[in-house]
């Protein structure tokens, strides 16, 4: 067996087989296949795609990669969510101490900030002190204590993943749905999950182009996830305009604790991110069989939300990761940024679009995002909507506020956000984000 | 400008620009776009395919990346061959000597062997003292003084293809037209000829699976030599059995001496040989203008070979070159191999097919090509043939003769070609090896 022969099978349209697999990656995270080995097989991989066995040998070559995380000693149920990645996506922030009140462990392995998407560590590490770099054993111990913990991925988990990732990333090799897949699914069952709600993303501010292909991801992962005798949900979600009102690292965790904090006001520019959690919700309760039905915990969840127990979860949580609980009750004390901007509406009308995809890359111009791996964050960047998709606008009324470091940032994000606005004269209609579920 | 994006871009089936393939090939040769970005563009455009522009961006950008050998001195035609590579294809060893008693200044860079096709500089090598790597104005030099040189090709000629071809070798991505295309034909340019012969090889011997790919790659080779003024025919020739009787670097090289010392004679077995290599001739003859039409040119190229100038010139040509000439007129002095096995007929009937490929991949196994760079050629290891596809055999009569350095080898070699040989009843019908010419 050797690279070559493997990446010409591919490349040919031939079934590897777990050999050959098993031969590729544990070669390559040894160093013993070249990166140039390996993005060719994946580019070839690209094209050809990946059958349902090939995808469960990368899977098991990715755990087996690295160690697992044993929650065996933990007695309830383990379900975590994952969103293939939005923009103003920030439902883990309230749904991991949320489900956690349920007695069911939620052991979140996020990941960072992507392209236009927005990370759930960075949000996280905006929080002063917030510490994602937990070990294994520190992490279980959390989760014993708490029910939850949020950390990222270590170096010891799925190794072979974390390598190939990287790779993908700089060439061109991500936007494959076989390949997606393998690398959710084994961070998932490496974690110690039992269940999972897959938030799949559809729209252009997602990181698949179209809904068929967003279907055929969620459809991947349920059977993935199946096969590894995973329970599963995927609920295709539409993201075609930011959700919530805040983009931006610490922006996005003050919308957040407006909703969990019993003694703020929702705005309601946070209706459809009030929606979508409440619904992935549901859907962690039924895989943690807490209710019969999605419906039903709705019902729940928001109870626990109103009644504040939720945000004491989530306080906790901060608290035992070493974040800095006193800007969690007073975030009007968290540095503002330097300089900011309205846009203003040209003519009164409604807003038809708030152009997801744009919105996202305006962040990563601000600085929400990184454009290479050594970029810092500033936490305090942000778009602030004033107006969401549908409502009505007069002319010269602010349609959003950019906020940022730099003038220049900020009229570079000003002005590629201008092409992601339009204003019609006829009201849209407003369909729900929830556009549909699989399981 | 990036090279993800131009990545994705070849991936998502856009054209490249100039400019874009520019970027990336000066970037890659400077060491500025690293391997695995690199080797993941070719398999996008292995998948993709190359546009004729893109082919000629490509040419254009491998020519720029090094010198151009200038002949502009040389008030003579300049007019050289190439072959896409078979088994026991030795003509251009013939054919440079040949053409260049004509007047025609033939600057030949050849390639070594490469996977189970020979190669014209280790022919050369197995001749003791014969240098190969001349620098550029010593090949001038001896052109100007014989009208041929043969040479490999240097570090300052076309050295972004040097460099992306040892990629493809590893990646898997060698099999593609439009990069093959531009690999050869900018090599041609940038050596200084103004007229090409392509002889394209059809069949499993060659190094494209079938009729219609050789075809497809022998209409591009012509499509984008003719794009850069040049004069261009090539020959589509038969190669699912070695050519002449020889496969092994000194025997090739003493199968040409028989054909082209008039004191030697002809073995029957080199018929095919001594066809393909007139026709070659004819047409190179017809590119440098001295003939109106291939079989005018074949007639006088047979000429020069039965009177000797053209070995004359051979002799000429090894000595200017450092080349041992006393065994070139006593070849019976070449060093034996230790080992020799004969492989016998095991019923009487018709030698129905002596597959190139088989032979081929068994030449490798005894030393005569290199499985990995560092391997070292054994010069005398070979097969030679004591019949061809169509001769009559009687039981136990010998079919071919195994040479090799250990009885390992030449056991592993006479195993590999078992497979390749059929003997049948009804004696097969012969045809020409020259399927087709296309100019």
């Amino acid at each position: 067996m050797n690279a070559v022969e493997i990446i010409k099978n591919k490349r040919n349209g031939a079934e590897l087989s777990e050999n050959e697999i098993n031969y590729f990656v544990s070669h390559y995270v040894k160093g013993k296949i070249p990166d140039y080995q390996k993005s060719a097989l994946l580019m070839a991989i690209y094209f050809r795609g990946l059958s349902d066995n090939e995808t469960l040998f990368f899977v098991n070559a990715f755990i087996n990669s690295g160690e697992k995380v044993d929650l065996s000693n933990i007695n309830k149920p383990k379900i975590d969510k994952h969103s293939t990645g939005g923009v103003g996506d920030k439902t883990s922030i309230i749904l991991a101490p949320l489900i956690a009140c349920f007695d069911i462990v939620v052991p979140m392995i996020s990941g960072r900030g992507l392209g236009h998407t927005g990370g759930t560590l960075d949000k996280l590490e905006s929080i002063p002190g917030f510490n994602v770099h937990l070990t294994i054993p520190e992490f279980v111990e959390i989760l014993e204590k708490l029910n939850v913990s949020m950390i990222g991925q270590t170096s010891s988990l799925t190794p072979a993943d974390k390598k190939i990732y990287a790779l993908r990333d700089v060439t061109g090799t991500v936007e494959n749905i076989g390949l997606i897949t393998a690398s959710i699914t084994s961070k998932k069952i490496a974690e110690g999950s039992e269940g999972i709600v897959y938030d799949v993303k559809v729209g252009n501010g997602s990181t698949l182009p179209n809904y068929k292909l967003s279907k055929e991801l969620a459809s991947k992962l349920l059977k993935t996830s199946k096969d590894f005798g995973l329970n599963a949900i995927a609920v295709l979600t539409d993201m075609r305009s930011p959700l919530g009102y805040a983009i931006g690292n610490w922006y996005e965790i003050l919308e957040c604790i407006e909703i969990m904090n019993p003694q703020k006001k929702n705005s309601p520019l946070s209706s459809d991110l009030y929606e979508v959690t409440l619904f992935l919700a549901g859907a962690m309760l039924k895989l943690g069989k807490k209710c019969n039905d999605i419906d039903d915990g709705i019902k729940l969840a928001e109870e626990k939300l109103l009644s504040g127990e939720c945000f004491n979860k989530f306080i906790e949580l901060v608290k035992i990761q070493g974040g800095n609980i006193e800007l969690i009750h007073h975030p009007e004390k968290y540095p503002k940024a330097s300089i900011m901007q309205n846009i203003s509406a040209e003519r009164s009308g409604f807003v038809e679009n708030l152009d997801a995809l744009t919105f996202g890359l305006a962040t990563v111009e601000l600085g929400c995002g990184r454009k290479t791996i050594d970029d810092n964050i500033d936490y305090s960047a942000a778009i602030i909507l004033n107006k969401k998709s549908g409502d009505e606008v007069n002319k010269e009324e602010i349609l959003c506020t950019v906020l940022g470091e730099t003038e220049e940032k900020v009229n570079t994000a000003v002005n590629i956000l201008q092409k992601g606005i339009s204003i019609t004269n006829i009201k849209p209609k407003l369909k729900s984000r929830i556009i549909e579920v699989i399981n």
